[in-house]
This record gives C-alpha cells, structure tokens and sequence, in this order.
C-alpha cells in the first residue's frame, strides 16, 4: 500500500507567520498523498469580538451557539483555509480547502443533548467519511485541506479537528499505509511534563495502558492519546506526536517525537 | 457531448430567503452536470461595517484593499459557500464548494495598476481554468460551486462572478455542450427596460450587433451581453439571460429569459 500523511496543527501555529511559513513549506515537501486539517487561531476570536459575539461556556464546556458557528464557518473555512490554500499552490502543492460538507466527505449528527447542550457540533464516525472521493482527489494529486467543519441536515457543525483527522485516518486505512500526525507545541508526550527533553520516543498499547494506570500522564495530553489510540486500534499503522517544528522529521524514519504503534 | 448547466446567481437572491430555498431547490433538481457560481449579497457589506471596513471607490470604481478581500474571503468563501453547500447536500445534491485556488481551479493574474489601481482583483482567461480537475469532479457527480474568488502568487483575489462563470464555460466547452445561465433580478434582456414583458426571446451575434449599434441596451445589462458574447463567440453553445424563479425553464427547451446563440 502507499503511504498516506495526515497531518494535524493546532491553533497556534497559525497565529505565528514564521512557523506557519515554515511549516507550509515543510508540508508541502512531503513527496506522498497527504491531508491537511486544521482549527482557527486566535484571529477567529478577535474577529468573533469585533462582531460582538462571545465564546459560551456551560460548566467549562465551550458551548456552539447559531453566531459562533456563523464565526467559524466564516473564519477557519474562509479565510484561514483558502490563505493556506492560496500559499500552499505557491510552494507547488496542489491544496483544495474543504469542510465535512464539501463532496459531502464528513456527514455527521448533531451531538444529542444530554446534560449539556453542545449546540451546534457535528459528532462523526469514520463510517461517516466519503473515502471514496477523498481517495480520488489524493489519486489526482490534489491536498485536501480540511477546516475543522462538518454538516448534518443542512447546516454547518463545529467538529474537533483532532476527531477529524483521526477519523479521516481510520477511514483511508484501507486504502493507505497511512501515518497520522499531530502537530503541537512540544516535542512530543513527555514523561515529565516539566521537562521537555523526557520524550517518550515510542509507546505501544501495553506501554500506554500502564502508564495510563500510573496516572503518568497530564491531563493535556489525554484527548490526545485517546483520539490517537482510537485510530490505531482501528487499523491506522503509526500516529505521531510531535513539534510543528519537526514535520519533515516525523515523516521519516528517525522521528523526533512519540511514535505510537498497537505493538 | 453531455449537457453541462453553468448558472450564475447575483446578491440579491442571496438576500431574500425564501427565493434562495426555490432556487437551490431548482438547481438541485437539474439531472445533468452543473456548476453553480455566487458572489455575495448585503451579508458582506453588513459583516464589513460592524468591522469597520469601508467599501473604497476610486472614480467611481470599486477598489479592493487588503481588509476587503479578507472580508470577502470570509464571507463569500467561507459563510455563503459553506451554508449554500450544506443547504445543497440536503437537497441531495453533491456540491462541493471551492474558490479559484482550491485545486488550482482559477489562477489569475492581479491586475496590473493602469489608471485606476484596483487592488487586489485577479484577471482570469480561459486559459487559467484547471478544466482536467473540474471535469473530474464532474464526472464523480460532484457539483462545484464557485465563491467569486481566485488566487495568484500566494494570495488571494477578488474576481467578478459574471467572468468567472462566462470563462468557466469556454473553457469547459472541449468537454461538453455548455449552457451557460445568468440569473438576475429581470425576466430576461428588454427591448424596453420600463417594460417588463418586453423580453428578446432571441438574441443571436447579428441582432445583437444591430440594436448595439442602434443603442438600444440599458447601461445596466452591457456587461452581462459582453460576457454572453464573449463565451457564445469562444464556442459555448447557449446563454441564457433570465430571472432566477425561472431556473428550471431556462434549462429546458422552451426558455422564458434571454437565449443567445451565435446564429
């Protein structure tokens, strides 16, 4: 099978011109079919308070309301996608900005209300992902880059980004060999989280799993290690977490942060 | 050759809620490749005032500066497009959105500062069209619906609709027998623009030439007829001018607006 990179970055990178250009230009270089998926910057809130509208939150939750998904339906699928699309073409890379609702490639269901009322966020499965034209436009040689937006019964959702790229991950396993990459600030999951030289350079699931009872982990890194657990119980062969900084390393062989495999 | 519908909407369908549901429905319900092409309506302008950006004219042109083009790119590319595709996939139709750089679909060229500096607006011939990737789509019964947008040199650029959608069909006239729609506010081009039941049922190159030279056409209607001859003289088959109620019979043979053909 061919190799596949899907690559995640967070917030922000985007909120910092010399490491966003540097990474476009390292993510560009991988000579291999690859996604792109982001969330939105700190740009998406100074515009939400220029218009007046607040971020919610209900018992720490952040909640979706109709303007908030107006705001990033505006913000992470306009303007941040088709910037990084428009920059990507530039360094030969032949990006098509997406959401869920483009081609139809994530269909998802509005979260249920429970306790909480989430709002208006997509919840999706890797059922949910149209692969096959997903896989057709890798075949064309195009870069899907995904805003972190899905759709359900005719309207826009707000999905988590991590959720999506590994449920993108799960879904073209299939067809790929496929390397799922998360790109954050630090280099890596770290033993110690005061001390960014103690990168756990590979955890399988038993390694996971005990650590994981010893409570070695910290609690920013959990959603993290669970979305990249999801994907590899489910046939994803390697995910990656590790510094935006390091992508062309963390493509290869001799990656720089932690390589998580099932075995 | 295969039928292939390229329709272009104006603002102010987008404006008026109830018209927009009967013409997604309308456009949905085409059973042949198509193509929709929308620029923005007073959303833009409204979103752009409580940001504080003001539209800027120079001699009576409209000039597009950084924070307008960013605007745009929100709101067209992002708000409009988004919600016109969510609003199509539920309608069963597979609309995928993009803008002139998602795929290298429309790379222009910034237009070159003459008199007047227009800012940040991209020329685009049918030259620039990516038609392999969008006959592609097509073929994946994918529709492509165009934000008015396009890119160059890493940026993107603010691009008349009417032009997107008149070169669009050029250049995808090798591939297929093209109709190209314009939808407006009129029933189609009137002889007497108090009148509206004066409607040119036909208009071909000769009578076209004619009552031009007889200054006949109101200002308003010009640059649509100039875009009309410009794709019936570059081989489009049909052009039709006409109001957007009456998608489904300005697809069919009986028209109700405006059919030009060369002859």
């Amino acid at each position: 099978m061919n190799k596949l990179y899907i690559v995640k970055i967070g917030g922000h990178v985007l909120d910092d011109e010399p490491a966003l250009q540097k990474f476009l230009k390292d993510f560009a270089s991988i000579q291999a079919p690859k996604i792109l998926i982001h969330g939105g910057g700190s740009i998406a809130t100074k515009i939400g308070n220029s218009l007046g509208i607040e971020s919610k939150y209900v018992d720490g939750r952040r909640i979706t309301d109709g303007p908030t998904r107006d705001l990033v339906t505006m913000v992470y699928g306009g303007l941040i996608n088709k910037q990084m699309v428009a920059r990507l073409q530039v360094l030969q890379c032949n990006a098509m900005g997406v959401t869920g609702a483009d081609g139809n490639l994530l269909k998802a269901v509005k979260r249920p209300v429970k306790q909480i009322d989430y709002g208006l966020v997509g919840d999706i499965t890797p059922e949910d992902v149209n692969s096959t034209l997903l896989y057709f436009l890798l075949k064309q040689n195009t870069v899907p880059v995904f805003a972190s937006l899905t759709h359900a019964q005719g309207e826009m959702l707000n999905t988590n980004a991590d959720t999506i790229a590994s449920v993108l991950a799960i879904s073209l396993s299939k067809h790929f060999d496929t390397r799922l990459i998360f790109c954050f600030e630090k280099p890596g999951v770290l033993k110690d989280v005061t001390d960014e030289t103690s990168v756990i350079r590979h955890l399988n699931k038993d390694l996971y799993e005990r650590l994981l009872a010893e409570g070695s982990f910290h609690d920013g890194i959990l959603p993290k290690l669970e979305n990249a657990f999801a994907a590899i119980r489910s046939g994803v062969r390697e995910v990656l977490i590790g510094e935006h900084t390091q992508l062309i390393a963390n493509t290869g062989y001799e990656t720089k942060g932690t390589l998580i495999t099932l075995q």
